[in-house]
């Protein structure tokens, strides 16, 4: 099918106390690759992306996320997703290329739910990325956990209603699955910009502009397991899981950082198509729905955001 | 991203010389369900599609594929691709709805490569397929090798070059990967119309219009490796695997239905995007590419088609 | 090695209050096969066992387990334990022939922990088993969980230091794990007749001849993973999992059959020898020991047993 | 169960023509670790063992085993065995302590099938091997195939009744599966001295003691599917696999080291008991034995041996 515009999740920085310490998590026990650094900052990546880095670094005073970037298909895309943004009258700010090494130039704004959106068109590649000629089917043999790219992010804010319109009216992004309060109001939406089940979901937090947690692909269940195995071997700080997802199906564990950011392995994911229906949850299902073998919440995946 | 035009292979229309013998094949082994039958056909489908059905076995007096059914998003692009197919001076016949139960109207018309294409907008639903509200993983258990859906196929037929032409500028697929001879004529390629490796492969065979395989998903390696214990349990005729493709990174495994056609089991995959540059394999490393571990092909899987 | 005594163990009877129940959570569930039923009872075995059955269901006012029957490598291995353990001061019974369809002359006694252990030498083989000439590697498709055999037991009681003596000392037993308290007292240990990681457990429970779970062996994580999936599916009350033990190195899933009686299905584990030094765990480690990933324990896992 | 004599193979010694490039194949793509070295021999080891080497490499103009030697459970069993082997007109030698470092005294004799057999009773213990306090799942995170330990050998010789006959009534192992020929007679015997489904394969090759292969154990499926991606990339010399033995039900992969000695990676296998049946194949259904999937041999395993 002709796919244009919001491709994927490409970018995402994150606040970090100790930039040395949240390496050795990103690094040494996630399985990302270090391309490359600066004052304060270091530039991550999964050796299965083609594009210069996804993960920034940067050190601060507060763990959270500063942005999440989109890549788009091509430079004009740019241009027409400022001006549908402008339209729902939302300031949208130019960054220059080369704020971040390798990258052309983002547009940033601040979606509804309180969360600053980047898109950006172009950026340079960086090893390690897949061969193109007669490949092997890695460039070079995973480490620690294996995770494979930057997959997805759950962002707890405000305004979900608004954002989900905003998505999916503005951006063109896909609506998969959601959960409904009584009033069958939206609480929490999970958004696909293309066949992924999901590339970013909000949830109904009550403040904006949190970071719940920032997923990572791993290959299967099996892979899941293996990263349990490291997380209580190098004492990490676990959430939950190894566990499913009910809403995406996904196999999942939420760990933590040395600064208090969730990360998530997650794999498989059932594939989305624009013509699915909704997948809708009633609020009493949403522990199933998200510990899908548990089948209910623990406080700590409530509360803890940053 | 916008997602427009042709979604996903939707339905394959098979020959088989005994119905039941077929059935014993496709759902006791495979996984799939019955859906429903007529005079000389059963209509299939797998557990995690929406559509009325995903196979059509008709009985016949030699194997083979009489059609491949691509789902369009909506009606409208009918028309659009008629008008473009048109175009290129090939002829488009109009298939009423009702010719396969559940189905709406289909166009139909044959590539470059010799083989017979269609396209269609609307298909009923039909049980065993998703739930929408709360839902499990799955509808029902699954039974067999435990396949999801219809994947895609492998086509052997003649001139790939145009064939190439006619997918990637007609019908808005992409190309993932492609095998070039010594001159730099593509002889095989893998065409998506998503963001799966591949929906669709041409392989240069001589003859036009044959079917090489028809393959269905599969969770995981673990579900390719109890696929294989069926296969040895039940006596199934093995081509080869279970090992890996170096094209798609895909797990595999080939055997035979009854009548002969080539069925494969396939999981994993990499996830395509359209900026991804094309992957591409010289002659001599071919074996590499479509038997990853092995690193050479056998003469059945060059020679066997249906 | 010359291997004597103590095989493995082979039965056990578990009372439940409504047999048709238990035969969906053991049989339709769990994946075992019936073999047989009398009033009030009902036998299942595993496709992966020889003799008649390994699990008898007793209708019965409350949960729990009569007892736990290991297999004798032959018949004079019942008069020399018969002999050595009532030279304990501790009276040994004898049930006939017969008592259990398909089984011989069993000896029974009181363990200090307060558990009923008996010992028998002989039973008639019964379909689903191992096939004998060109084998395939199981008789029957796997169904449900696919549990293959009874594995083993968790029984929580009284007097563990003397336990741990009696199983060593006259029942030839060897400690293969054990979890001492601040003086150095065992109050819980893994014991193993053979190179499983552990056939049997006891725990200090403060009241004697509990049973706490009765184990089933599946094939591998990706095993325990599916038998999740079916756990809720079926909405079976799981208490937790899927996780992995650190003593025995097992992976693991508790969960309830519908009398409260405790079930796991566990993979994996260590292969153990008899040279090997025994693993210890201090009390404060035990979360770790039980639960690998979540390293705490959690209140039922304590407190409910049989 | 009371378990004395061997307890299982502790020791290989193979030859190579170059110990660097063996030491790539066996530490950096096997996994395993390498404890120490002297002129011309290399000493290495599994993470999953306790004794201080289990694999030597020696430098040699001819690939192929020097000796396979099984650890005995007491120091007592050597003089055992020394006498029993003595008494069948097998001349039995003495190698002093220290000839292999950590090693306590061995004695050596040659088996019917014309293979040097050692058994030892004491080794020290070396780094990597399993924690013994509050210990994880590994003392260090696998890298490469993860091989566990050196797990079983399959060696091609001569007089394979006689073999039988010796390693059974004399050594006190037991014949869990067998091929016989057209006349009844075994030509091909997997032996245990344990619960593993084998220890040691003869299989009758025409010339004695010749080395078919020396095998590692894996975690599972999984990870012979890991291997298998590490053999292509790293394009080692593949003979077969992934697939699964008919015999022993193990998952499993041959390859080559670069002097052409068979390497096998090994996984699940069945649990063996000693009052089990002994399991029979006919000389014709051999192909499924060894080759479960493909259900027929191919010439290299038949004929290449070192």
């Amino acid at each position: 099918m002709a796919m244009k515009g919001i491709l994927r999740p490409g970018l995402v920085q994150i606040r970090v106390m100790d930039v040395e310490a949240a390496l050795s998590h990103y690094v040494d026990r996630l399985g990302l690759y270090k391309v490359g650094s600066d004052a304060g900052r270091a530039f991550l990546k999964g050796a299965d992306e083609f594009e210069h880095h996804s993960v920034t670094l940067v050190e601060a005073d507060t763990p959270g996320m500063d942005f999440i970037a989109f890549k788009v298909m091509e430079e004009a895309d740019l241009d027409h997703f400022e001006a549908r943004v402008r339209a729902e009258g939302i300031a949208v700010a130019h960054i220059a290329a080369g704020e971040q090494p390798g990258y052309g130039r983002r547009i940033s704004f601040v979606a509804p739910s309180g969360h600053t959106i980047q898109l950006f068109a172009h950026a340079e590649q960086s090893e390690p990325k897949p061969d193109l000629a007669n490949p092997d089917i890695w460039p070079v043999e995973p480490h620690g956990m294996g995770a494979r790219r930057f997959d997805h992010m759950q962002l707890n804010g405000v305004r979900v209603p608004e954002t989900l319109d905003f998505f999916t009216r503005v951006l063109d992004f896909y609506l998969a699955e959601k959960v409904d309060d009584e009033s069958g109001a939206p609480i929490a939406i999970w958004l696909t910009c293309g066949m992924k089940a999901h590339d970013v979901a909000f949830v109904d937090g009550g403040v904006p502009g949190r970071m719940h947690h920032a997923a990572f692909e791993l290959a299967d269940w099996n892979a899941v397991g293996h990263a349990a195995d490291i997380i209580t071997k190098y004492n990490l700080s676990i959430d939950l899981g190894p566990t499913r997802h009910g809403i995406t199906r996904g196999r999942t564990i939420y760990f933590f950082d040395p600064s208090g950011n969730r990360t998530e392995v997650f794999a498989e994911g059932y594939t989305y198509y624009p013509d699915h229906p909704v997948r809708v949850w009633d609020k009493q299902s949403l522990g199933k729905g998200i510990f899908y073998y548990q089948r209910q919440l623990n406080d700590n995946f409530m509360n803890v955001v940053t």
